[in-house]
């Protein structure tokens, strides 16, 4: 006897997930490409190559649309920043090692910091407070507790954790939310991996000699 | 005889100025509530109390508008720069000082930085090269001198300014753009005074060890 054809409804699970991805995918390039937050259903339908009825379908609208993307990015972003931090790695080590993550994930989705602030602004809704979940809180809490242990192993000033988390995020960011005047600032006529890595590399001697007792 | 009534020309023009002070008050006031440039005519000339149609005559559009609020504002900060700069004061101190007025730069007009960079998208635009002249050039040539000047003191490293650019101003901006996440990480509602001050002391220590040889 032949082995049976896929049945009906497990075929048509795995169809339906490839087309959320590819939602998903197209929402992502189209963000990475602007500055701001304004993708129409129909630009990302037409990137896709898929019916834009497909997104009210998958994600119900916009704030769903963006909520799943920021999940998307979370479960590789936030499992690194865990696993990271679960090692055995005294703390500026850990810090050498997360800095360059924090560069890559925005050099990777240049629209995740702005996305996160975005999705936040909704106080009362269920995004604010999944997003808060996913990026938010655990990125507070691996902070408080690289500075907790950098503190113990004498290489770390008690700094406030709040403090170190928005000049790390900012500085971070700003080479992608300020990349239209990179070409003004510095010897590149635009945002390339080599600047991020040299990016990377500056901002880490920034922090940990900034950060010496 | 009794000394003339001012001419009709001198007040008018005494008038004309104040009504377009008045405008870029209600303008700047309109962007530092929100999050994005997304002003209106009819919303500056509620604001003012004034005619909309008094936009157009003055600044002849939005764009125009924009401009003459970054020159209005770059007198006041890039003057106070100029000075520091001229000033017969060691590196470390000169930004002890630049520091703290950044940070009250952004938290007198939090929309400064968004609308440099809203500006200066338009890049054949008079704008641009305006916009450019009045804050890119002089900040990246005033990093450029206190650096070398800490270096040859020996208290700097003889970093790259356009890194110590990005860093400086993406780490101060940072707490105004992201002000929206404020009370989730730190033990503030929102942003204010004190916490500007805390912030502003916390960056100078980090930049100031940071850029150690």
């Amino acid at each position: 006897m032949p082995s049976p054809a896929p049945r009906p409804a497990e075929f048509s699970a795995k169809k339906q997930s490839s087309s959320a991805e590819q939602l998903l995918d197209a929402t992502a390039s189209l963000l990475s490409e602007g500055s701001d937050l304004d993708v129409s259903f129909s630009d990302i339908a037409k990137r896709s190559g898929l019916n834009s009825a497909l997104i009210k379908y998958y994600f119900g609208n916009k704030e769903g649309l963006f909520l799943r993307l920021l999940e998307r990015d979370a479960k590789v972003e936030m499992d690194a920043l865990n696993q990271l931090m679960a090692m055995d790695l005294p703390a500026t080590q850990k810090l050498r090692i997360h800095i360059p993550g924090i560069l890559n994930a925005f050099y990777k989705s240049p629209y995740l910091n702005r996305l996160i602030h975005h999705m936040i602004e909704y106080v009362d809704s269920p995004s604010n407070k999944r997003v808060v979940e996913l990026y938010v809180k655990p990125m507070m809490e691996a902070y408080r507790t690289i500075i907790a242990q950098g503190v113990e192993e004498g290489s770390f000033r008690p700094v406030d954790p709040a403090m170190f988390y928005y000049s790390l995020v900012g500085a971070c960011d700003y080479l992608f939310s300020g990349a239209n005047i990179i070409h003004l600032i510095f010897d590149e006529p635009k945002l390339n991996e080599q600047l991020k890595q040299r990016y990377s590399t500056y901002i880490a001697d920034l922090m940990l000699m900034g950060l010496r007792p």
